[in-house]
C-alpha cells in the first residue's frame, strides 16, 4: 500500500542491487513516481537469486521483483549515444516536480555536470561504496565495522550479517535525502548534488552507537558473547517442548517483570549475595549474566511455550519468539493482510504473493493499493510519450532502431 | 558536522535508546533544531553502557551522548502535571517552524490528541514495537525474522545480530517521514499523527528484499552457510600472514577481476568440467561456492596480506579486510579526519573524541562543526524563555518548585 505524501515528485532510477533501488522502492511507496531505467534485457541486478524456476535458469527473480514494486519501468540501450541522451533528457526533464535523479551506477554520462547543464535545478543523488569513489559493497564494509568479530561465539572467528544492513540503511538515509533536498529546491529554488558512501553510513552508526568511543576513549573492544545483549540482560533460551524465544530486560521495570513471572527472587538474591552485584542495575545485570541465564535455563527447561507465553504476557515481559520465514508466514499476524501494511500483489511472472507496502501507519491518510514490480520496458512507449513528449512515430522508429524496448512478454503467460 | 537542510525546523523529542533519538540526531545534522526532553536526572537509556568510569558507576554514557550530539536538553519532572503541560507546550508551541514531536515512549499525556487540541497542524511521529502497541525491541524482533537461523554455521543454533539494524533502520525511516511529512504541511497547511512500528521495518524489509517471496512462492528457506554470501561468491579467506579478508564476486565483471587476479583460470575450467557449471553464471558460481572456495584458499595460504592487496587493487576485485575497532581507528582512514565526515568533539563529561557528522557529501553546500551531546538540562532556561517566552522570574520560580533543571554539573569540572 502506498500513500501520498511526497507532493507531485519524479525521481528516475538508474540502479542495481540493493541501496539505491530500495531507496527508490521506499520514495514510491510513499507516492513519487519512479521511473526505473533498465538496460534492454535488464541489468547486473536483474537475475539475482532468488529466481522463478525455469527451464533455462531465467525465470523471473524475487530479489529484483521485491525491490522494484511500484514504480515504472523503461527499457534502454544506453551503450549507445542515442540511448543515453533519452535518459539524460528523461533525468533532466522540465517541470517542477521533475529533475530529481537517483542511482548508484556512477556512469560518467549521467553525472551531475552533465545533467545540470540541461536543468540548473538539478537534484541527484548518488550512492557510492567509499566516499573516494572506490568500489566497495555491504559485506566488504561491515567486515571492517568489527561487527562480525562481536557476533557469535567468537570461537570459530568472525561471523558475517546475512541481513545486508548496511545498504538496508544507506537506501532509508538515501529517500531522507531525497525528500530532504527536493524540499530545499521548493524553497529556494536550488538543485543539488548529494553523495552518500555505504562505508560513512556504517562508520558513522559505529559513533552513534557509542561503539567507536568505547574503544578510543575507554581502549575497550566488545567482545563476542554469543546471543546475549550487551550492557543489560538478555539471551535465547529454549523451553520443555523445544521453542526457543528471546527474552530482554534492559530496564529497571523489565527486568522486575521478567523476575516476577520467573518466581525468580530468590535466585536473584543468591546471585547477589554471591557475587556483591546489585541486579537492579543494568550494568551489573550485564555482568551477572551467566548466573542469571542458568537460573532461567532451568526454568525454562521445566515448561512448555505455551506455559511460558502465559506468565510472560501476564507479567508484560519484553520476549519474542524464534522463527523460521515458513514460520513466520504461517503463524505471524504482523506478516499478514491482518497488518495493514501487507496486501497481495500479483507480479507478472511470479504469481500471487504476500507484499509490504510503506511501513508507516498514517491515521486518516488514505492507502492505495501497491502495483507490482513492472516487467522491464513496461512503461516505455508511456514515459516516452507523457514525459518527453514523443509522438507514436517518433517512438516507433526508437523501437525499430534497438534504442528502446519493452514491454518484455509476459514469462507466464500462454504461448 | 551538519548541514542546513532542513530549513527552519524544531522537533521535540521524548524519546529513549535507539530508534527515535537516531532519528533525532540524523534531523539535527541536517539541521533542525531539535529539543530533547529528559526527566531531571534523566530517562531510562540515560546510563546505557559503555559508560565513562566513575567510583560511583555514574559516569557519563558513551551510548546516549553518541546518540544525542548537537540537540538541546531540557530537563523536567514529568511526573507533575506542571511539568507535563510545559513539555505539551514546548511540543505544540506556535510557529510554522515547530509543532512537531517525535517520540516512542507513547506517553498519554503527550499524545496526538492531546497536542493537536494545542496546535490543529501538529506533527507526531511516534516508533512503536509492534503496530498494536504491544513492546518489542530489537532483539525480540529480529528473532522471528529468520535471520538468526540463517546466520553462522547454523550448527549452534541461531546467532543474533549484534547491530541493532532495525533500529537503525527504523531511525533513519523516521527521520524520512519527519522530513515528509512536514514537507507536506508546509505545501497543505495540515498536520498528521504518524506512527512507525519496528517490526514492520523489519518485516517490510524481508519482503523488500525477496525472503518472504522466497519462502511462500518458492517453498524454500535460506540456509545458514557460514560466511559465505547468497546467491553469488563470496566468503572470507585468511592470508599466509593471518590477515582475513572479505571478497565478493556478484557481477560477471567482480567475478572475471577474481580470476585474473588469483590466476584461477584452470582451476575454474576444471570445477566447470567436474560440475557441469557454468561459473559466469552468478547462481552456478553459489552452486559451486565450496570448490571455489577450496581453490581460493589454497591460493591465498600462500600470499601475505600485502602481496594479495596489490594484485586485488591491480585487477579491481571486490574485496574489504576484517578489522576490530581498534583497527579501524588505528589504520582505516575512513574513520579519521581525513574523512570529512569525521571531527573531533569535545563532549562534558567524556573529553576529546572522534565523532560522525551528516553522512552525505554535498558539494557547495557549507558543513558546520557539530556540537556535542549536552549536559542533562543545559539548555533549559534557554529553550523556556526562547520558545514559550517565559521571563528570568517565572523560571526561577520553576526551578525553585522543583519543575526544571539543569545545567547539571560537569562530571569533568574540577570540584
Amino acid at each position: 500500500m502506498s500513500y501520498e505524501m511526497l507532493g507531485p515528485l519524479r525521481v528516475v532510477e538508474s540502479a542495481a542491487f540493493i541501496a539505491a533501488p530500495l531507496a527508490g522502492l521506499i520514495l514510491a511507496q510513499y507516492g513519487a513516481d519512479v521511473i526505473r531505467v533498465d538496460a534492454i534485457g535488464g541489468g547486473i541486478d536483474y537475475g539475482r537469486m532468488p529466481r522463478m524456476p525455469r527451464r533455462d535458469g531465467q525465470g523471473r527473480s524475487l530479489y529484483w521483483t521485491g525491490l522494484n514494486k511500484g514504480k515504472r519501468s523503461i527499457a534502454v540501450d544506453v551503450r549507445r549515444p542515442e540511448g543515453r541522451e533519452l535518459v539524460q533528457q528523461l533525468a533532466a526533464a522540465p517541470g517542477p516536480d521533475a529533475g530529481v535523479l537517483l542511482t548508484n551506477l556512477g556512469a560518467p554520462w549521467l553525472s551531475h555536470g552533465v545533467l545540470a547543464a540541461l536543468r540548473h535545478d538539478m537534484v541527484t543523488c548518488t550512492i557510492q561504496g567509499n566516499g573516494d569513489g572506490s568500489p566497495a559493497v555491504d559485506y566488504t564494509v561491515n567486515s571492517a565495522t568489527g561487527y562480525p568479530m562481536m557476533t557469535g561465539s567468537g570461537r570459530d572467528g568472525p561471523v558475517n550479517h546475512v541481513l545486508p544492513a548496511w545498504d538496508v540503511a544507506c537506501a532509508h538515509h538515501a529517500a531522507f535525502l531525497v525528500a530532504a533536498v527536493v524540499g530545499r529546491r521548493r524553497r529556494t529554488g536550488e538543485g543539488r548534488e548529494i553523495f552518500l558512501a555505504l562505508s560513512d553510513i556504517a562508520f558513522s552508526t559505529l559513533s552513534h552507537l557509542g561503539v567507536l568511543a568505547e574503544t578510543e576513549v575507554l581502549g575497550q573492544e566488545r567482545p563476542a558473547i554469543d546471543n546475549y545483549l550487551y550492557g543489560a540482560f538478555g539471551r535465547d533460551f529454549v523451553t520443555a517442548d523445544g521453542h526457543r524465544l528471546m527474552v530482554a530486560a534492559i530496564s529497571a521495570g523489565q527486568w522486575a517483570s521478567l523476575v516476577e513471572a520467573c518466581s525468580l527472587s530468590d535466585e536473584v538474591a543468591r546471585i547477589e549475595e554471591n557475587s556483591g552485584l546489585d541486579l537492579r542495575d543494568e550494568a551489573q545485570r550485564f555482568e551477572a549474566r551467566e548466573p542469571i541465564a542458568q537460573a532461567l535455563e532451568a526454568w525454562f527447561a521445566k515448561r512448555s511455550r505455551s506455559e511460558v507465553e502465559t506468565l510472560f504476557k501476564a507479567e508484560r515481559v519484553l520476549f519474542g519468539p524464534y522463527r523460521s520465514v515458513a514460520e513466520l508466514l504461517d503463524s505471524d499476524p504482523r506478516v499478514s493482510l491482518a497488518n495493514p501494511v501487507f496486501e497481495r500483489l500479483d507480479t507478472p511472472g511470479i504469481g500471487s504473493h504476500l507484499s509490504a507496502g510503506a511501513a508507516a501507519r498514517i491515521p486518516g491518510l488514505a492507502r492505495a493499493p501497491s502495483r507490482p514490480a513492472p516487467l522491464l520496458g513496461t512503461h516505455t512507449d508511456e514515459v516516452l510519450h507523457e514525459v518527453l513528449g514523443l509522438s507514436g512515430a517518433a517512438i516507433g522508429k526508437l523501437h525499430d532502431a534497438g534504442i528502446v524496448a519493452g514491454p518484455e512478454r509476459d514469462p507466464a503467460a500462454k504461448a
